[in-house]
């Protein structure tokens, strides 16, 4: 029987020249928030079933790839659950027993988790660098697959804006870094509070309990436009007159901040804030937000706009204030997100921590750059040398003495057997940055 | 509820320190064979159940961990299971409908997978790194975890001994690199050839089919010695004669070799198999065995010995010629190994390639560097400012601006606010190689 020779569905390979490239990425993102002062940690890719099913997870929870125990357990336990469970601890209806851990669908559970374990041996605030695989059983489809990296940096233990504008300014600066090699500029920051999110919302008169199906179709606002989201709004039942209020915020909203850049925004906010979410909002979430936008866009290049989005709604359920996320100027999805859960840590250590991240969305990134044909720019010298093993075998350790010796001033220089095919294996190595490829014959001079 | 804090059961957390040490380790890895001509490839954390099943795992079969094919079908698939599989392909008894994939164990079954996938994007010969992760269900122990890290370097489609040669001088290089940062000097490369190791059993008197018996017991000889070997072979049954016979051929290897090192080994390496595998041994294999001992030998550092190792055994099954492992003077266990294993590529192609390869025990060196109290030597300036947010809130964007020019001139800068705990919060950045710490208050000149 052969064996099978594609990966696992819904998974990748990664040839040479893809993975020169996404290492080439994570070194400048490793790089970058390194001088940020971020610590790289890592957790392992199996978390506790428990964990991952705690509501944290959003959608993803149901995207879960469970592992079983041990291997030579499943026979056994099917056993047990078909003789009707006679030990009655063996095996639950639900699988407990077969499976009681899975992989990770996301790195910001296990982090909460690292982090009520370990807090005692970490500084206080703890600038985080995470860079792993998760995985999530979802129907494979172009660009989505069931094992990918993902790169968030998170501040635990701030409960103050500088959270996040090192999360800005940091993610702002790694991503410039990037693109700026495939001559790509300009990104706008979207930034939002899901505090301002729900009092705006309420404030127009919806229900604080329908707000959720509220943000699903604000959610569309940049596929179908105000007039599209007053549309679905009206067909799902709500009140036209909370519809109608809600949707006179977002033509405010234009006349007001219209064609202003962070700086000047940042003023009008506050006045935004205050006209439309009324006495449904907290104080000072206003003033924060505009302190945010106002020492961030002082950090970050000027090809990124930086820009108050009441539209923006981000999925995840943790969220308790600021929310961000990063789109590529002529790219239609974003390629980072981020904001603030300051109620997750506590429920592994049963007191809440501030925390705050950002996520780098790494997979789309390197589909971006190998579409764009990114190359190394890396020129040094590398050398191969090719011995014909029916003439010259006799200078192998000559020609391997000569490499280590270049080898030994830095070089990169490869030794090989001269193939049959002799064409296509100096093509191949020249394609691959070789400068100087020899034939090593009988009489070849080194 | 309270989620569970600690990381899952033979897995591990690593905090920021440790992590600096694993990327430094495998930095020097990469880069070291980046200059022998290795090409970085990345492989999916799981494989086909199939392709893991299939013998090229030896014991590490035993130890897979299962995937379920989606978290929420497992319910179903067990009902299916207790109404009597009533569909007949829902649910097979093996479980093969939960789990059709599971966690790889090693890197050289999804290499030899890849490889046969992908061989004509590939250059040939094809010389691959691969740095991942893997997963064994064993009882953990000291040392011994169920996720892990293995950086394994192949060739293949060389059937050379070239092949041999380039991965014992790679893997010293890097091996010699990592540990002269702690001042470890002294390795071993033991060699040998799964032919010499059976023809030199078949040649001393014992069953062909009893050889694998046998090596199990030849395997303990550094533990137990000659005479222990010789013992345990008598107490299994062993045929006396061929016990002393075999036993004579290491009093032999003791008496010829002695205390020759590689170059002077290499000459009488093929006398010495001569006469201890007699007519069991194909042609050419001493000669190979020498001449590969000859040329590595010339290539690696005068602190590394390289020895043929008659007693050599290594476990995997799927070996068919040379075998090598590497250990520390003064450890007792290896941190290296490998060998050739021209036949397992044809198991998923249908055509044989050969192949070589050498893995080196990351988790190993990164617990005895750590317990050597490995510190980084980077001297780089790294800065701190620590912000009074009582009296100095409004200075944040000026901080934040100093902070983005020294970033700028390539400083590592960490902004943060000042803990009540300062002396802690400072102490932990000094800790972390933090020169300057800056507390800012309201008249704090920056």
């Amino acid at each position: 029987m052969k064996f099978i020779q594609t990966p696992v569905k819904g998974m990748q390979d990664f040839l040479p020249s893809d993975m020169q490239l996404r290492q080439h990425v994570l070194s400048t993102i490793r790089r970058t928030y390194a001088q940020f002062g971020f610590n790289e940690i890592e957790t392992p890719m199996m978390e506790h079933i428990e964990n991952l099913t705690g509501k944290n997870g959003g959608e993803n929870e149901k995207l879960i790839f469970k592992v079983l125990k041990r291997g030579a357990e499943l026979q056994r336990a099917l056993g047990k659950i078909r003789a009707g469970g006679e030990t009655g601890t063996d095996a639950n209806e639900d699988g407990t027993v077969l499976a009681d851990s899975a992989l990770r669908y996301d790195l910001t559970v296990p982090l909460s988790r690292y982090y009520s374990c370990h807090k005692n041996d970490l500084p206080t605030p703890f600038k985080a660098l995470q860079i792993g695989n998760v995985f999530r059983a979802d129907r494979p489809q172009k660009g989505r697959f069931r094992q990918f990296t993902q790169c968030d940096i998170d501040i635990i233990g701030d409960s103050s804006s500088m959270a996040e504008i090192e999360l800005i300014a940091a993610t702002s600066k790694a991503l410039t870094r990037i693109f700026s090699e495939v001559n790509v500029h300009g990104f706008t920051v979207h930034i939002n509070d899901r505090r301002i999110l729900k009092a705006m919302a309420e404030n127009a008169g919806f229900p604080a309990d329908s707000c959720d199906e509220v943000f699903i179709i604000l959610d569309k606002m940049d596929k179908i436009g105000k007039d599209g989201v007053k549309e679905e709004l009206l067909k799902e039942g709500f009140d036209a007159a909370a519809t109608d209020r809600y949707i006179g915020y977002f033509d405010e909203l234009e006349k007001v901040l219209g064609q202003a850049d962070g700086k000047e925004q940042a003023a009008l906010i506050q006045d935004f804030i205050a006209k439309t979410c009324g006495d449904k909002i907290e104080e000072g979430v206003g003033s924060s937000l505009s302190s945010i936008m106002e020492a961030a866009g002082g950090m970050i290049d000027s090809d990124i706009t930086l820009k108050f989005d009441p539209t923006l709604v981000r999925g995840m359920g943790y969220y308790t204030g600021t929310i961000f996320e990063i789109t590529i100027d002529n790219y239609s999805f974003s390629i980072a997100g981020g904001g603030r859960y300051d109620k997750m840590v506590g429920k592994f250590s049963g007191q809440d921590a501030p925390a705050c991240g950002f996520s780098i969305g790494f997979e789309r990134i390197y589909t971006i750059l190998k579409d764009l044909n990114w190359k190394s720019t890396d020129e040094a010298e590398k050398k191969a040398y090719l011995v014909d093993l029916k003439s010259a075998a006799s200078r192998v350790p000559e020609v391997f003495a000569k490499a280590t010796a270049e080898r030994g001033e830095g070089l990169t220089v490869t030794v090989e057997p001269l193939k049959k095919n002799a064409k296509f294996q100096i093509d191949t190595l020249e394609k691959a940055g070789y400068t100087t490829v020899t034939k090593v014959y009988a009489d070849t001079e080194l």
